[in-house]
């Protein structure tokens, strides 16, 4: 068989119809062009500080992409066939699991990881060739050879792709170092900014959590030996991110429920932990009671609230204990945010320039909570269509579904929420061409004037996220 | 930059595809004009009645139209920017309203609020300039001006929009003076029927409950120390009301079970909340008994009866507190319906003439619950997308999702369920215009002959809420 | 008024657009001839294995068809009225019964019951009229004279039908004489494969429960008198499916939980069980129990494990204490995955060989749980939506919700779950119609390459259901 060639389509992704289609065109055309705003993500800062060069293809673009193992895995191959817990491979099992993962190709049909991959290779590596058993040496060598030159280091595909700014997910106690090294550097002009995660240190029966918070004292300089001390070390810790420049936080929690403790309950709850003697309901009441913190705390230093709610961490244990953390083993779950955020928004939805950022995975809840959140509250904004749903149907799905209560303005704008950094330009423009489809079936039935859909257009892009995120 | 024109397109909200759009146009012309039959909404027949001449643009089309303020709400204004809660307002206040929503215009955009709004002002006032800071003042006075006219007062407005019926939603313990009014006047030709919604008569636990009891007992004249007395209070109430021409009784709490309780358990309970002294169990286990008692009510007097709930009423309780209800901070919570109702379904699903309209914010219930149980039980019709989901691509997902199981004869036919007067020519279009294009895709797939697309419309806007509604 | 002419259109249930449909078109004639296959469902071996001819219209097409039954109820009909419950009709009431379908012919508009009956008529009986009173009797006597020749007895329609394999679903004290019959038969060259569906016997509080697991072991020649004895019961009748063709077992509880107990605390709730001793919550705890154990056993043996959860049976007691089960009154209800089968998934999820078919009524679950989990575990497949969810609209649905997290490999064809033979040609092609279209779509969007769509096509109507079913 002749090998079949990649060539990725100027109208892809835009809708069928030729009517809208031409009006999409001219609307993703009039976008296309704006600089790459990314405020929530996975792309570790020390990249572009050191900015060494990429390993190798499969270290880049498939190790550490659970959206290609996972469906590999699924499909019967092991995860470590593709480097995944094997540590850094040799050019041989480099190469090998690069043919893996090109032998599956059609396993990717219809899935965003296939369009994502193509994307890269041939606007980032300019390759021709559709990943096949037949072609995978000829695509690893045209990636290896790339990746071993100038523009194919961190910095330079940060200008190339055009990114205005990046957030990294970082922990409390993170010295964001790296964050530091890139604001100092005379030689950088793009904009790097930490993203504080407090997760673990607000899980009071993790088995971690008594050193974890120990470590926050030592970090912070303040102690964290009872509950106002623990507080007040979140609170500093917070302030040296908005030092390094963060804008958000991030919560990740298995519900959203904010029900608010009495001081003395967090303190009894608080040191009883500390001890080690906490009951699970009492870990999950005092969550609870700190994410609505957090909200307060927001509040006083301006930091953007950010939750993603709603999965079953490390659903294998088999093969979270294997593997660890992020390799494809997390499963959504149901979630509910109408009473579990009511304590934290009759506290602080209206509070001037507080903004939270609901995201999930759990799409019921689209039209029927975070569309009529971010259409009352003037805090709240809808997350953009998160993992699972950040695919072409997924996210016509959400706009069909939230544009209808909360309009375009309390939306979020895209978040690539992604550690490949290769894919984020695919990420994002395939984001504005299947908003431009959605804006252009709007235009097409005459529920808006096209003077205005690129209005939308553009403030989706940009403005959106630089008022959501505060940027 | 110059003034843009309003000019709502003659082929607006129907579909894209040029053949499909075709047969829209076709099936949406054969009902356009057919007559408004709005069987359950808000509108004061009090409007109607005395027919007053509406105050200004502001007061009419703004204030009291919470889908038009929870939306700017969200994008940072103040309520009372907008009059709410603040009694009349001056001309200078009432234009300075006007303009505020003119100037945030474009929060609206993909939202049906832009749509009825529109549509109001260019076919009721002939209004042919976009909102914009630029154009308000012409708009105001363009409308102020119409309002003052002989045209523009209810009664005319209300033979102008061809409504056949109108019903209003009404307190128990209401005289229905207006009503009555209406019908005493050989004058008025239209029908206004008003509508049982005895919610806070069921809620035990209510602190207002005990006088709101008290005054049943007061006005239907039968004495409401035992439970026996106060449900035939309730039948009283229920008398009075059908002899007011009233069709049906509505139904909102927050979950919809309906577990009968035995006799002397509902008196226990009921006798301990006269003395104030009820559970909060218990009351909710009274409350679901009370809404079974509904179902045999009407079975007994023929009233429809109509459900609406999932939702959380005033979520946000410092507005709750400064603005009173029904100022757009309610916000929907799951439900379910299929263990819910099934004690009232199998004592009165299969009654004959008993009549169930199920309406829902929850939009997973359509294909899972609502479109099974309207594909069985000969009492349940499936309600029309109601509130947050009044809106193009919601009503395209109801169709989409109760079709297939429950067809279309047990559909209600489309609800307005609004206070906004004007809008109620434009939301009845806006589905009319929906429907036909959901149909002309059935056509145009060759899923239902064409000569049959004209029968399934014409039964949606007429057949089926005379039927559903015993019109 | 003129007779209706009733002829399916080539292209129907084929996107509307032009360009899409032409695609569509092309896919669907490529797979339009290939063989069904039918890995689930509820037709007898008995009429394959006898051949005895098909009754009378009525018996064959619409009586034991409850989505034909119940819409007929829903819209005021009772069930009697078409011979549910009333045993052998005589040509007068069958006939009777026939005209009342088709007088009623609207009620079934924009439902696949209306598909499936017509396309039967046209394709199988070679009926030109649409169903109506005026026509209702000449379709009832060209589909009565039809069964009674040759070419309409069952094996004769098995053959014109193409279909490659048939499975049947069977109790586990089933002697499966039918299917023996059939295996031994020379003259016949099709293949009918039982099921194992053992839901009965994992319901130890159920009333018959006792009774059942004494036959059990008679037809085992195992004591059931421990809780060792009931376990190798089951798999000795297991062996017996296997033994006799099956490939699959099927489970249909209340909830998918599958939390393993102690094997001391299954005894003892077994051994209380026997004794008719259960509480409900322990008989509940030991059905989760068994439903992992029932994977276990697949691990062994071999067998495809299939759920189909997500149901409240007999929702109204009137109609079931008449007419019986599966009559038309069971009604779904929501239902979770991901942690309810987390306990089967960690020890049973990466076994090799072992495969898990999910299949809901809750559409919730596609994109939420269905998706991701088949999109990492190689034992699970996406289930074909089934039942109220069988259905054009529904079916895209399911695409659009599942495609994306877990491609199309994942999935596990179509299924057409009928006990109405006739209907099994037109439901496999509606399928087939519906995913030409989607797969269409993809191309059109330049989201696939064609080349790669037929290959999609093809696994999806052959491919996948023999991977899946490991037939």
């Amino acid at each position: 068989m002749e090998d079949q060639t990649l060539e990725p389509h100027p109208d892809r992704l835009l809708p069928a119809d030729p009517g809208v289609r031409a009006i999409a065109r001219r609307l993703h055309d009039a976008v296309a062009g704006l600089p790459i705003i990314s405020p929530h993500g996975h792309v570790p800062a020390r990249w572009l500080a050191d900015d060494v060069p990429f390993a190798d293809p499969t270290a880049l673009l498939i190790t550490p992409d659970h959206y290609v193992t996972r469906l590999l895995h699924a499909t019967g191959a092991e995860l470590s066939t593709f480097g995944v817990g094997e540590g850094p491979l040799d050019e041989a099992r480099s190469r090998a699991a690069f043919r893996a993962v090109c032998e599956r190709w059609g396993v990717f049909r219809g899935t965003p990881v296939r369009y994502w991959f193509e994307n890269q290779l041939a606007d980032i590596f300019g390759v021709g060739l559709r990943p096949a058993a037949a072609t995978a040496d000829r695509i690893y060598d045209a990636v290896a050879a790339a990746l071993a030159t100038e523009p194919f280091r961190p910095r330079a595909l940060y200008e190339r792709f055009g990114i205005e700014v990046l957030a990294t997910t970082d922990d409390p106690c993170d010295d964001l170092s790296a964050h530091a090294l890139l604001r100092d550097d005379p030689t950088w002009s793009g904009r790097v900014v930490p993203t504080f995660r407090p997760d673990r240190y607000l899980e009071a029966a993790l088995p971690t959590w008594n050193d974890d918070v120990d470590r926050l004292a030592e970090v912070s300089g303040t102690e964290t030996g009872d509950y106002a001390g623990f507080v007040a070390a979140l609170e500093a810790r917070r302030a040296f991110f908005v030092e390094h420049g963060a804008v958000s936080t991030d919560h990740a929690h298995t519900d959203t429920r904010t029900d608010p403790l009495e001081p003395h309950e967090a303190e009894r709850v608080f040191t009883a932990a500390r001890r080690g003697e906490v009951s699970a309901a009492d870990a999950t009441a005092l969550r609870r009671h700190l994410v609505a913190e957090m909200a307060r705390m927001s509040c006083d230093d301006g930091l953007v609230m950010t939750l993603h709610p709603a999965v079953r961490r490390n659903h294998h244990l088999p093969t979270y204990e294997r593997y660890g953390p992020d390799v494809g083993t997390d499963i959504p779950v149901a979630v509910e945010h109408t009473d579990g955020l009511r304590p934290l928004l009759n506290r602080y939805g209206t509070h001037p320039g507080f903004h939270l950022v609901l995201f999930t995975l759990d799409e019921t809840q689209f039209s029927r909570e975070i569309g009529p959140l971010a259409g009352f509250y003037p805090s709240v904004y809808a997350g953009a269509p998160w993992w699972f749903l950040d695919a072409p149907d997924a996210i016509r799905r959400y706009r069909a579904a939230v544009t209808e209560s909360a309009g375009f303005a309390k939306t979020s704008g895209f978040i690539d929420d992604t550690r490949a950094f290769c894919s984020i330009p695919a990420r994002h423009d395939l984001s504005r061409r299947i908003d431009a489809g959605y804006v252009a079936g709007l235009v097409a039935e005459h529920r808006l004037d096209e003077d205005e859909a690129y209005e939308v257009l553009h403030d989706l892009v940009v403005t959106n996220p630089r008022k959501a995120f505060k940027l």
